[in-house]
């Protein structure tokens, strides 16, 4: 039997943390070696995530410990440089960062990161030391765009996206009361998301002249997980082509499919899968691409990223039944 | 034109300081002196209601008026008595009470409360100088029962009750988060509910001799507004002579209404109606009574109190179009 | 007191139908002479609106009569113009038509419909015989363009569109199943939704010049009631001066308001409102605008046009409590 | 490599077959031969089973193999028996039947069906030729009441039972409507569902003297996963020693829990786990379990049982993320 990696897990209290958590219990090839949180010390994990009783006794952590191969950081935005730079990590020890923090180039104690998407980065993944895992929009509207950009074909984008309540995170608001919330709809941050940045960033990379818009308008939707996203853009591609620039694209990825029929988000609820379905309508061309927000948007796209890392199968670990209903 | 009756709201900035404004806005016989509430004083009402956009300029206010001929108390458990004992009310201000405060008895400052049970109390109330409204999950469990124990034939219950968030209020708690409640079921206060108390009372008023237990599951359930209520009871009452003393019983009841048919909760959400149902099953009497827990759980029985009162007809301001879907 | 106008409901047993009962049972100023259903005739109203009970004892009827002031015609789209041409309908008789058969300046045995969108043409339905009441999308929409082209401001407009279920009527679907629909996301129709017609037209009746595109994304919501709107497009106008016209051109409308803050769908669920909302980020104007789609989307704004026709206070019998939560 | 189970599913368009399809495309030690559905014969699994694009290209077969070890009956009630009557099954095939065919002793073709609840039977079940899949609820009320019948503790109990609407299948009805269902609820079969045959069956089989009433209440919930019981009784044990029972009792059990803590149903939904909690109040023994309809209750349950005939490790292919939000 191969030794198996070694994950220490910070900010596990919180709901990237729970999902991480989650994945890794059932992953044949991570021990867990500690699952850090500060303010739950000493209570057993499913204190906090109640679902983990009869999964496993383990408790949170207030130390870290260095006997690890991997890290995920769990922690809020700016949170996680904070973390590196106060905390002296050893350098062979890997960093998967699932905050904004290290997005957009930026470095901490001389570590650099590389962007986690695996379906545009996957070689500079390999050889990666430190992941800076995307965001959960980010990720589902660039995978919905990317084959576009890689072939120049992108201009102006209109982009809308609904998620799901646990994007909001485990902290009570008047957002996410039951109350408010139910039979609700609401937008926010419209055409000015924080993600935006990301994703412009990965786009210019592999089509540098892309200077258009992304207008994107984020919903609020009244269900607990998942993303749906629908953009669309002026394009000169027939479907036929189009259908064939993303499924060639998406050939050897073993998360991201095209489907010929119309989706629904629940195809895709509980697992690490992105499916996108195309549409031609007149001169305009529609992307419709989903996933779950807490995985494939987060926990399961960053031990995607850490199977690539350590040569594991890619699909290690994430081969989820669904939800479904 | 009939003089109106001028009314005061205390406690306006919550769930049933909320729907109170809602009804009284449209109710043909009141105008609404004033809505108090420290915190939001000087806001207009929309600011905190937001729905009221459109429909009144009215604002809170932090002062007490004594220009109105009555007052409704919609204050947390334990305020009200506090209120009325701290406060100068004259004595030819009615009040009408939606906290438990004076439900069992209770007095203050000489002021004593009629159960506002309209459906068991109709003629004490015409002459009432103040009521105490009774709770929500009380209201649709003594419905479902009156006419057993009128008849003297109550005996041990067994009753399950299945509440909307909205009767946990506005304030921010785990079990109301929207991410957690969605899909999901909790019980609380298993077989003691603190609302035992008053249906007990009620009903050996009606039945001396009753001393069986009544036995209540409060259920948690992942919708806003209703509540759903199953009782069962052994009974030598047929189908029939069930369904007759009922219909009797309600008969000149307005919103009461027994179905012959099967019911379902959004039958009755958003109105001031009760419906009930029975079944015969063996030697048990099944009774199924279904409320909006807002409005004739609380606001509208308020209401419905107030026009019998004040000798208006009884379903004065509480002709209400149901949600149904 | 006044004599009632007498109306006649045909296409009773559906959603829009069923509506429009529940309204028009409350409205100071009708009678309802009829409902007609030819599949229920003889069963009361209750048999197939549950939330009935309690409310009338009217029963069905496979007859119509001509003793009426107006018919409301709440049939699929296609069956009203047929109903129109088979039956002799007294031409004193007014019509109101549900269903999207004469939108478009369509005519049936020589009448003429007026397009019945109240905050555009409020003069013409004051002296209508016939309305063609608008789609329930296309209500929202237009009120969320209205302003803009009226003052010749309107651009290539991107609009993201959520319904709740209810938009699509009772039959039984795979798409309004609730084990699929809860906690889902779909589209369908994106970019060629039939209620673009109606509204470019009332559009280029407002900005003849107007001839960019009206990019609509329907989204089916897991909510039963409501749609919720997103437009956007390129303008010159400032945030204040954009508020500015649309709180002028809505001055006069008691149904439709301009908000300062951010709306939420359930402030209008289950009123006759539209709420709407501004914002500009960059050089870019967007415009939320809500409804409940079975009142203002439907049946409400089929009586406020009747409301108007005959001279009555334009919010009578629809003064709704929101359901709010 | 050991050689894998070779398994077919008849009766693999519906949801029971298709939770038995996503359960054991990630069963390490099965291989399935083929999934059987007249209908949908030559269609990929993904044509009807949408969350499977991307998970297999498997077809649905018309005809059934007898090269396959086991055979996993998806079938509605009545079918299961009549299947097994119309085809010539080899007799060294093993059928797991999910209907309620046999659950009471019921034979078929000389075929004896052990009743595969793992916590009472795991003996007999480690021997078995055909397993009859227990009933969703009788799966949750009996977990909930075994320790209790082996002690010799059962007396008169009281339950109520919520379920989500994934256990009416994928039929479209009128109470499986999305506008209908949301936000309501309702009851059926009250005090009389046909579960409650199994249920007793097997507690007189652990508690011969039982000859209690089990009054039990099913309410349709407003979700789509999860079964919810409460049970409640009178007891002399203490809690601390109903719970040191309970505790033993399932000691060995991998997927049965007992929880000091307060429970809520998405504990375990999209899990093969039952958590149980016990409260005592006054003289009655309160009893909550729970778990997810299709896989314990059904799918997953089915996988348990074939696990230990074929002596895989209980938990083989059960090792499932719970959905948790």
């Amino acid at each position: 039997m191969e030794k198996k990696i070694n994950a220490g897990i910070v900010g596990g209290a919180g709901y990237g943390g729970g999902e991480m958590i989650r994945l890794l219990l059932n992953h044949p090839n991570v021990n867990i070696s500690f699952v850090h949180s500060r303010s739950n010390a000493g209570n057993p994990l499913y204190a906090v995530h109640a679902d983990l009783l009869g999964e496993t006794e383990l408790t949170f952590t207030g130390e870290l410990s260095n006997d690890v191969d991997v890290i995920f950081l769990c922690l809020g935005h700016g949170e996680a440089k904070k973390f590196v730079e106060d905390n002296d990590i050893p350098a062979n020890i890997n960093i998967i960062d699932l905050s904004q923090d290290f997005r957009l180039g930026e470095t901490a104690k001389g570590r650099e990161f590389v962007y986690g998407l695996v379906e545009m980065n996957r070689e500079k993944i390999a050889h990666a030391k430190n992941i800076a895992n995307p965001g959960c929009f980010a990720t589902a509207i660039q995978l919905g765009l990317l084959p576009l950009a890689k072939a120049g074909k992108l201009q102006e984008v209109h982009t809308t996206g609904i998620t799901g309540s646990t994007g909001a995170g485990q902290s009570l608001q008047a957002t996410s009361h039951f109350t408010w919330r139910a039979n609700n709809v609401s937008t926010y941050k419209v055409l000015s998301h924080q993600h935006l940045k990301e994703i412009r960033r990965s786009l210019q990379l592999l089509q540098p002249s892309f200077g258009g818009e992304i207008n994107f308008v984020p919903v609020r939707g009244d269900f607990p997980r998942g993303i749906w996203i629908t953009s669309y853009l002026n394009s000169d591609l027939t479907l036929e082509e189009a259908q064939q620039l993303y499924k060639d694209y998406y050939a050897n990825h073993p998360f991201t499919h095209v489907s010929d029929k119309q989706i629904d988000l629940k195809q895709v609820v509980n697992t690490n899968k992105v499916l996108i379905q195309l549409e031609k309508v007149g001169n305009k061309l529609v992307i419709h691409s989903i996933e779950d927000n807490l995985v494939k948007g987060a926990s399961g796209q960053a031990i995607q990223n850490m199977n690539i890392m350590y040569g594991l199968d890619e699909t290690a670990g994430l081969k989820l039944k669904s939800i479904v209903f």
